[in-house]
């Protein structure tokens, strides 16, 4: 077999086999094909697309690239959420809890947060001490103990993937949805899950700005997942406005402790509850979705899932005392406000500039190295449909440097749309892919 | 500039600007740019296509990339011919010395054959110790002194053809037209020439066996060198069988000698004097092309482009009294004859695979590192429209290794195809695209 063959083939929009799937992922892995041919390939794929089977192909090549896990002693379920990312969308830090406070197991493995979006990862470690680089025998203890771990890729985990991913980053072929959906199944499926819940994001604040380009994803991660022989569901869910009030790390650990404290944003609550509710119900805990969601609320009202968030914390090195004295998390000093121009209704968020403007204040990342400061973000005063008065504060700014707030500030002056009416709401759930849906 | 950044332009479909395909042409030169983005965005070309300023700014930046010769001082136009190859496709060798001998230069940097084509360089070294190796003071010092050079591509002659051809050939983006015109037109226009003939192939023999395909990449190639300023035509013609009778190193040299002894197959050559004729008119020497057809039959008639071929092969080193005497030229030790199945007409001629025969018996390569056997290789008896009685001879194989007989043998078993009547016969140009048209 030659790799410059299945280069054509792929350019010729025909089919590769399995076998020549595997051949090609086997090259990256070991480094036998060269990364020209690889990159080749890569944007043929990103021309033609790939076949359900291709894809399936693909994904279990570069998920056999390195350790599956394997959890099947233990007694329960195993569920995780995949989120494709936007802004404020903290809902791992609640429904991880949740969801392993009744009884399934979550081995969840996040990552960290890039351009305008944050990553689970970066908002953990704004918990004093939390430890996010455990070893998979760490994992396993924590696991067990807690029934939930949260931590960040391992070497172990698809190296597939990891070598393709720098080879798309620097091809331009990152935004396929093929390679983006082998990308996230491999990685998700080596979690060694009996289901997996898809939060596919659509927005402004999303990667996926329109609808349709979310759908697509969406059914092909889910037809993948099917073929792995996987519980599977998507939801696509709006990010037209950040999700709930706080953006930034330790801003939204904050707000995942006042849902966990039965308050918090509606939205992000409803959201929350959902996914949730999707993994008791593939995980086999809850005969309905709607029972999950009952299920859900019982969680957090009876304290449960607060109680096993202090454990998870506890197991994993971190303090777990923030979750009833939350100002124990690292703050930033100062905070400006941004102000209504002229009054009325606030019609659209910049989401996307939102993010930005998080990041430029220090707690996300223009580039993969820099590092992040966890006590810098916005709290929105004002979401859309809201009414304001002129000069009244649309949103806080939590800042360290003095020097990182002109920038920010003047994105965020540009992000507050206001008009003379309110505009019609629209759900947070747009769409659910895949599964029977007995909700 | 980054590069990722131009291929994913390049992948969205936009324009390159002068300066950015500069800045990937001259990171291809020194290296500046890895392989893996320069293949990444080889291949966004194959899928989007570039525009005729984009192909212009290609091939400039290409021709820039090393060398570009200077004749201005020597005192008539200096023109060339480049064929896209095919079977028997022999020209060069009958129209650089009648050009030649009428008064323009013709300064011909040619290359070698791969796969089922012939090249011009393997034709001239079957003729003994001819040398095409020349220096570029070499290479001036023959043309000033007999008006034609025949010698192979130098490391001098753009450099960044060779590392992007060596990178189309493993990422299989190859086929793109207009990396294909790019190349062929950087080369040429490195040699100093005023005009250009271009003979497109086209047809079972050809690299491009549809017509529309042909007639699209010689559309390409004559944009560009009109962009360039140069005076530039390009012949759509037909591959639809071995141009002559000839297939094989030696044996297509002989032929050559032939036509220059006024001798030789129609069908040569109608198209040597059609192609010489269209430089006679390009490069000014001409009023019509009418006149340059006459000219060059002049010019064989007259035995003055005997002369000259005799002049090039003396100072090029090569034995000039094989130009009398082709029996001077090695010849392969055995014939082996093809004979027809049935009567009738030859209604086909399968020309690629006539071209893998004489490949397989040893006159061209398979790869490029492969030496060739000059004497090896066919003579056909019959071609399209003749008739045939059952048992004639369809062709003659010359062969040296009893080993490679069967496999060649076997191969023109199936080349002939015999039917009850005499096809429509096609003619040899079947269009011309670019310049004014003064036949």
């Amino acid at each position: 077999m030659r790799a410059v063959d299945l280069i054509r083939k792929k350019r010729d929009a025909a089919e590769l086999s399995r076998e020549e799937i595997e051949f090609l992922v086997e090259g990256v892995t070991h480094g036998h094909i060269p990364d020209y041919q690889i990159a080749a390939w890569l944007m043929a794929v990103v021309w033609r697309g790939m076949t359900g089977a291709e894809l399936a192909a693909l994904t279990e090549s570069m998920l056999r690239s390195g350790v599956v896990l394997d959890w099947s002693d233990l007694p329960a379920a195993k569920v995780d959420k995949h989120s494709t990312g936007g802004v404020g969308d903290k809902t791992s830090l609640v429904i991880a809890p949740v969801v392993a406070a009744a009884g399934l197991y979550v081995p969840m493995i996040s990552g960290r947060g890039l351009g305008h979006t944050g990553g689970t990862l970066d908002k953990l470690e704004s918990i004093p001490e939390f430890n996010v680089n455990l070893s998979l025998e760490d994992f396993r203890r924590v696991l067990e103990a807690s029934r939930c771990a949260l931590i960040g890729q391992t070497a172990e985990i698809a190296p597939a993937d990891k070598k393709l991913y720098a080879l798309r980053d620097v091809t331009a072929t990152v935004e396929s949805p093929y390679l983006i959906c082998a990308s996230i199944m491999s990685k998700k499926m080596a979690e060694g899950i009996d289901a997996l819940v898809l939060d596919v994001k659509t927005g402004d604040g999303a990667f996926m700005k329109k609808q349709e380009e979310a759908e697509y994803l969406a059914g092909l991660m889910v037809e993948t997942g099917t073929r792995m022989g996987k519980k599977i569901v998507a939801l696509i869910t709006g990010m037209d406005q950040p999700l709930g009030r706080k953006v930034g790390n330790t801003l939204e650990v904050e707000e995942c402790i006042e849902i966990l404290h039965g308050g918090g944003p509606q939205d992000l609550r409803e959201l929350c509850d959902e996914l949730s509710a999707w993994m008791f119900f593939l995980g086999g805990r809850t005969k309905t979705v709607g029972e999950g969601r009952k299920l859900a609320g019982e969680m957090i009202t009876s304290g449960r899932a607060r109680d096993t968030f202090r454990e998870i914390i506890r197991l994993q090195g971190g303090d777990p005392k923030v979750v009833d004295e939350p100002g124990r998390l690292p703050r930033a000093k100062h905070v400006a406000r941004v102000a209504a121009s002229r009054a009325g209704y606030v019609t659209a968020i910049r989401t996307e500039k939102v993010g930005i403007a998080s990041m430029m204040l220090g707690g996300g990342r223009e580039k993969k190295e820099d590092s992040v400061d966890p006590g810098v973000g916005l709290v929105l005063e004002k979401k859309i449909g809201d009414a304001v008065e002129r000069g009244a504060t649309l949103c806080n700014v939590h800042y360290n440097l003095d020097s990182r707030l002109p920038y920010a500030m003047n994105l965020l002056s540009e992000c507050f749309e206001i008009g003379d009416h309110a505009p019609a709401g629209q759900p947070l759930v747009r769409k659910i892919i895949g599964a029977s849906q007995t909700q």
